[in-house]
């Protein structure tokens, strides 16, 4: 499949408005007017001509190379290094979109996507986004945006049911699974009671080494979180994993025992359901009787799997969390919303208020009826808050449950599907178990009279060619991570555009590769 | 101006798919298909379909109640309490978003919105939106999103120069001003080599309290940065203000003073440029002396009043900021892009880097040239990162520097116009300077006999009592203040459909209002 040079094959060619009949009674050039905003009239006609665009691209994303084949820099040679001194036509502002932006994309929204952890945005979501650009609400307070508040319990009840969580947890939305998780910990050292949000860490010789547990395999949100927090690093333990990267409950009472004996404090666990890595699964329920036990809040990082629950014979994934204090799950990894929407449900909303609560005069409201409603940006460090809920709400709508749950279903069946070939092909391994829709493998022809160790570095670096040569085709894009010290290939199942052709062929181009780069022996 | 009854008046009735002779073929009817996202040709149709509606409630808007008039819990109550089950066709989602969500919607883009600090989206920035949801890249690192890092860079580039800081600024662009703040205060912690990102505050009996300087008259994201950074609300330092609400330059000296001899340890000072309650700008060149001589981190919360700079006549604001370590503008605000965008400079952007980068190795990339590229997420707390600067590219593009210019530049004169009316009617008085688009006001009536302090407690009520009025009227929305502990009203022009009519008619209302409810003296 050759790529397409978009400078010779523009995906939409965006009329003029003075072509166009509806028009030309405004005598429009395509530039701003003196004051004010574009008329509605331009408005329908340019607006209509980027849906045009996305349609376009969206019917012609497999002509485009995944990873963007750019040079760092390539886009910056290719722009004015001074701003504009007066406005531009919209249509030469749309033309540059095709001719220096897109070949400036890594393709997220191409089926070939199965990098880091692949995404999906969709139409109903893109949708939404259009409509929350034109409202442009900042949900400061409820009412300065009821709709956003409101819409926001609304389809986080949705989810939560969804998933089989608890009618005790309430939900929030924010931008990232990072800052969704470092209010979890901020809510966790709130709950401790220390006076940290009044008085603060600094100049606290009263203070303890306050700690954090999490597995090895832990995202490193984890630890920027703690940074951000003031805890730093030091805070952060780290507790091994078993063969299969799932935390060990057992090395965690170890741990916290040890740090109690030492005149620590511990008071937060991060358990995993989907680390980053593999996939894996931390024991949610081993670990709440150790939280329990300990009274340590317990979240948990559910950010990619999570969704996955939406699946009736998959909710298995979340038992345990039920006895979460907080949990994390990002729609926009798989749940078919566009980025950025991360929801964070807590059984401890309280907590987290006290942590955030803030109200400065100019934003106090008179009136008292709204003392029942709950001001979101009370609970983060976020005053502001853009309208997510609306795309999230389309989109559960328009998929339904049903439909949500037979994209997830698919997405794992085809990683079982590749797995499947992985572990029946000679010179090929799984490293870690498929639980749900991402395969960690690599491949690992024989080579006679070799030691172990020559072996080890022989495969990483095989693999790692093999990884840059499918990147290179334009028709695939993978990423890796290490596993026990060895370089490990990721396909990440998660766009919705995403078909058993494709993963077919990206086994294919796995396979060639793989031959040209390590020819069978006396080949 | 009556307002309309949504319900009755849709503002587009969207036909079905199934109606639609270029559709017929597919056999749609509007619902997702099994699996996938919706076709090419349904997006086409449904997304032109958006674009009308958005269209239409432009033209419109004005038809609409300013401030939402529904009861906290309305839309709740509208709403199942269970997700959907099945998937629903396109054109019942976007006929509720005209029955239910608009009517709940405070309109942020209705040209009566003067409250808070009224902002703008414009088409530029809505199509920019658009094709973000589309492209849907996370910007993990640069090879997940080249486009996405190196149009921040440029368009950081060209917002610099047009508010004239020096070349040694360098920016990034976060969601909003409150995680900006954070950003810069982290950076100056991070400067103090104290090791807080490594050991953290707890547990440390070495460290002295942390001390940051604001004004009392601060924005309160610097107090929620502190409880957040686990600096605590007992290291925030409120400093005086004088008369005109601007901080106070010898007070900080002192109370940096007071603080060295206490054995605390000052490390930031926050300046702000626009402040929330008045538009009152810090005298930045007295406060940079005092940070330059005991070596502090200076910070310029320019988040409202920072774009203003780029009118040549006004770029005065930002004097004495080009000697600050870090800036905050939010061209969410006043530069007609739509939230969220907030833009942090700093000319110590490898402290940024060293209190917030870290890289697991599952986003290790192993393209050596890649060096040289800056990873943003290395920069903050985010890892994934929306492709905000394509809808910013495209509004400077498409509005220039001049056009930008043009709309601030109207904006003051229309507040000015405003206060040069409160000043010269009888029974009304500016509370205030008006340095920029926001007038501090309030109504005076005289009233005979009156003890000082029954006066004060009858203009508090009163001043409330027209605020709702005026609100309720639906042309118009302010929003208020304290000032001297006198309730006081806001106007605040920044809306991009804001002309002098609008600006004249809540003048009349403004009066009317106080006419009804303090009828002259004998009346």
């Amino acid at each position: 499949m050759p790529q397409d040079d978009l400078h010779d094959q523009p995906l939409g060619a965006v009329p003029s408005a003075t072509t166009s009949e509806a028009l030309n009674v405004l005598g429009s050039d395509g530039l701003a007017p003196p004051l004010g905003d574009m008329s509605a009239e331009e408005f329908r006609h340019y607006g209509r001509s980027v849906v045009d665009y996305i349609a376009n691209y969206f019917e012609r994303v497999e002509r485009f190379s995944v990873l963007a084949k750019v040079e760092p820099g390539a886009l910056i040679a290719r722009l004015p290094t001074e701003p504009p001194e007066t406005g531009e036509p919209m249509e030469a502002i749309i033309a540059d979109v095709d001719r220096l932006i897109v070949p400036a994309l890594t393709h997220w929204s191409h089926p070939g996507f199965f990098a880091y952890f692949a995404t999906s945005t969709s139409a109903p979501g893109i949708f939404g986004e259009m409509l929350s650009a034109a409202f442009d609400a900042k949900a400061l307070l409820w009412r300065a945006a009821p709709a956003t508040q409101e819409l926001e319990e609304v389809t986080l009840a949705w989810l939560r049911q969804m998933i089989g969580l608890p009618e005790a947890f309430s939900g929030i939305i924010y931008d990232t699974a990072s800052v969704s998780i470092l209010h979890a910990i901020a809510a966790a050292r709130e709950g401790l009671n220390l006076r940290v949000r009044e008085d603060g860490m600094s100049g606290r010789p009263d203070l303890p080494l306050l700690r954090v547990y999490a597995s090895e395999q832990a995202h490193s949100s984890v630890e920027k979180g703690v940074i951000t927090l003031g805890l730093g690093q030091r805070s952060l333990r780290k507790i091994p994993t078993d063969a299969e990267f799932r935390m060990d409950p057992a090395a965690l009472a170890r741990a916290v025992a040890e740090d109690r004996a030492a005149g620590h404090l511990p008071f937060c666990v991060v358990a995993t359901v989907g680390t980053t890595s593999t996939a894996s699964i931390d024991p949610v329920p081993a670990i709440a009787d150790i939280c329990g036990r300990e009274r340590l809040w317990l979240h948990v990082d559910a950010a990619y799997a999570g969704s996955a629950a939406v699946v009736p014979e998959l909710r298995h994934i979340l038992d345990g969390s039920e006895r979460a204090d907080s949990l994390v799950l990002n729609p926009h990894k798989w749940l078919m919303t566009p980025f950025d929407l991360s929801v964070l449900y807590t059984r401890r909303m309280e907590v987290l208020h006290r942590a955030f609560s803030l109200v400065p005069e100019y934003l106090r409201t008179l009136d008292q009826e709204q003392e029942a409603v709950r001001n979101h940006s009370e609970y983060g460090i976020q005053l502001g808050r853009r309208f997510r809920a609306l795309r999230f709400w389309m989109v559960l709508r328009y998929f339904g449950r049903d439909g949500l749950a037979a994209r997830i279903r698919e997405h794992c069946r085809l990683a079982r599907l590749f797995a499947s070939w992985v572990e029946s092909t000679p010179g090929w391994e799984l490293l870690a178990p498929v639980p749900l829709s991402l395969v960690c493998f690599r491949a690992c022809p024989p080579h006679d009279g070799e030691a172990a160790d020559e072996r080890a570095a022989r495969l990483d670096r095989l693999n790692e060619q093999i990884m840059h040569a499918v990147n290179a085709s334009g028709e695939a894009f993978l990423s890796h991570t290490k596993l026990h010290d060895r370089f490990t290939l990721r396909l990440a199942v998660g766009n919705i555009r995403t078909t058993e052709a494709h993963v077919a062929r990206v086994w294919q181009l796995l396979r060639d590769a793989c031959d040209r780069l390590a020819p069978a022996d006396g080949a």
